[in-house]
């Protein structure tokens, strides 16, 4: 096990009707705060107005910035700090998924910096500071709302990249499950996909004797897996909604990281894939990943075993290690497909070999990707031909 | 799943020689701290040596309290509380396990109350703020390092008792695994019992529909006893002992309580068992954790059954389940045994019959304890005849 430091002091506040107390929770911190969130969803649903009146009887007044798009965009987030300075506003409220929490986290490091805040995902510069954020959460995916991380797309040359700090961990998160309820069949298994993706990204390290890891990670993944299997034949099951939410937030706070330097290549090529197509991310890791296992499995053939006998409940012979690796990896697909995922390029709509250089050359931009096998251009491009 | 708020903010500094950083660490906070620990084994390790270095090279300086007792007592965290406000003293640094650190939590929250500290131990008064406190961990069992929960014994009628309180959480801990070497097995093997008491009497509740936390619950016991298995065998190996501290921590920063309520009447009786008889805490669970099983299995055959097959890979015929559920409560009382723990009474030096009564009445003093059940006296007085 390696040394590590763990600190996440996010204060959940999980279940029915929570969002209710997000005027309370939010006056704690501030009187005054910028509510971020993306297109008309949550006022279709409801949700804004429930926001809005809470926020008011707690004595909290706002200006609002709208219009964040899946793939968070940089102009979106400059304009959120121009509106906080003139507006004195030093508090931020997401009211979304992981992309309007991206881009809040995004502003809130921005108020505070003189310079461009791409300095921050472009590792010119390290976040010291940020406002205080909250969130209200409408989908159980991304993790951000109690991660250190915050993904941008800077829309001139399409280069999506992330930055991580401490400091733009939320102060506080609201998960409401039914608040879930609302989302589409797809929609909800593309936030699976991504959970998912955050723990296999952990799980699938090169570092050795990390048992409580390995065990929470394997918990983690049969809590998504039994669970989306549950809301496919029934979407508005709340304890299964509830398992998903509290599963995509514990997937990605950095529990599951203990001890061990997790991979993330899959991640990085998906940024290329949705930063040039604009596909939604999780579908894209339903895509990458699996390709990226047949890649790389026999690496550490033992590692892919553990994952199908343990996550898959594989029970063939024990005679051939690398039948048991390769059904487990099958059986992921298989399950991403029952679920609805496209499992291919083609079926995510990106063409053969169209950009297939170029996301490679963006993807390894800053040095080669991976832990689990350094992953080089070449590299890159073989898992994108297994993906097709 | 019911509602919950979760919120741990105590930073873990873990590994190999993170105990030589508890001058930087403790210097963030304070110059000027009290040390508070136990006999004289910190002297004989030379970690109170580093620990002092260390702060002295930071700036730190230090008055000091030692004598703390298994089950700590109140006298001593009366003369704490005095040496702080002597002293000018703004922060506790615990050296030592749960024992020293629940001192230390005491003497925190005592200082800055007007009252008596024992108010919050018989539940007269709510803990609303403590100095901060710090920690460089020497035993993983009582989870204290990142708890909200301090347990005190008053020696005016060998009262013990609980308090829980967010403001009593320590800042930070420091977890070297290899700090915990210079344990005898038997000290390493009760504070595993502890550990697993503490998953289970939240693993053991009533509240149904809550599979995340369950299977987070399994992963820590299955890590408890495997590696408990490797140092019975292999006292020193680093990554066992790591394991096991880190479980130690999970097991009782309340990640494993979420959606649900647990039972602790287990931990009650067995209060009663060390206030009057003064038997090391995690070997009084081993006795009265199996006897409390065999009592109340039949309240909900199918948990037990759960726990039996997925902690103990019991593989039993499915027609009899109650048949799964006693070889599951069988293999834990084994268990216990086969670490070198007493599961009866009269193993841990507790004579039959002798103090039953009184202990009972004392256990339920404020009122019928558990939630899986509710225990009465009459129940206590069958817990205790089950595990003569």
């Amino acid at each position: 096990m390696n040394n590590f430091v763990f600190q996440n002091g996010t204060a959940i506040i999980f279940g029915k009707d929570t969002h209710l107390q997000v005027g309370v929770e939010t006056a704690k911190f501030s009187k005054r705060v910028l509510i971020h969130y993306g297109g008309g969803s949550i006022k279709q649903t409801g949700l804004y107005d429930s926001v809005v009146k809470s926020l008011t009887e707690a004595g909290v007044s706002f200006v609002e910035l709208s219009g964040v798009l899946p793939n968070p965009r940089l102009s979106l987030v400059e304009e959120g700090i121009r509106l906080c300075r003139e507006h004195d506003i030093d508090f931020i409220l997401a009211v979304g998924g992981g992309s309007v929490i991206d881009s809040a986290k995004a502003i809130a490091v921005g108020v505070l910096y003189e310079g461009n805040v791409w300095d921050f995902y472009s590792a010119k510069a390290r976040a010291q500071a940020a406002l205080p954020i909250g969130v209200v959460l409408t989908i159980a995916a991304a993790g951000s709302e109690a991660s250190d991380s915050s993904v941008i797309t800077n829309e001139d040359g399409w280069h999506k990249r992330g930055m991580g700090a401490d400091c733009i961990r939320p102060t506080f998160s609201i998960l409401n499950p039914e608040l879930t309820n609302s989302l589409t069949p797809f929609q909800t298994m593309v936030g699976i996909a991504d959970i998912m993706s955050h723990v296999m990204e952990r799980y699938f390290t090169s570092n050795r004797n990390n048992d409580l890891t390995d065990r929470l990670c394997e918990a983690t993944l049969k809590t998504a897996i039994n669970n989306a299997r549950i809301i496919w034949r029934e979407p508005s099951q709340y304890e299964a909604r509830a398992e998903i939410m509290w599963a995509g937030t514990i997937a990605h706070n950095n529990l599951l990281g203990t001890g061990r330097i997790g991979d993330w290549a899959s991640h990085n090529i998906e940024h290329e894939l949705s930063g040039i197509y604009d596909v939604p991310h999780g579908a894209g890791l339903a895509v990458v990943f699996p390709a990226w296992m047949k890649y790389v499995y026999r690496e550490n053939v033992e590692r892919f075993v553990q994952f199908a006998v343990r996550v898959w409940d594989v029970d063939l012979g024990f005679e051939s290690p690398e039948a048991i690796a390769l059904e487990g990896i099958r059986r992921l697909e298989s399950f991403f497909s029952e679920m609805g995922l496209p499992v291919r390029l083609d079926q995510l709509g990106v063409p053969s070999d169209e950009h297939f250089s170029e996301m490679a050359d963006k993807a390894v931009a800053y040095g080669p990707l991976g832990n689990f096998k350094k992953i080089h251009k070449e590299d890159v491009l073989h898992i994108l031909k297994l993906a097709q």
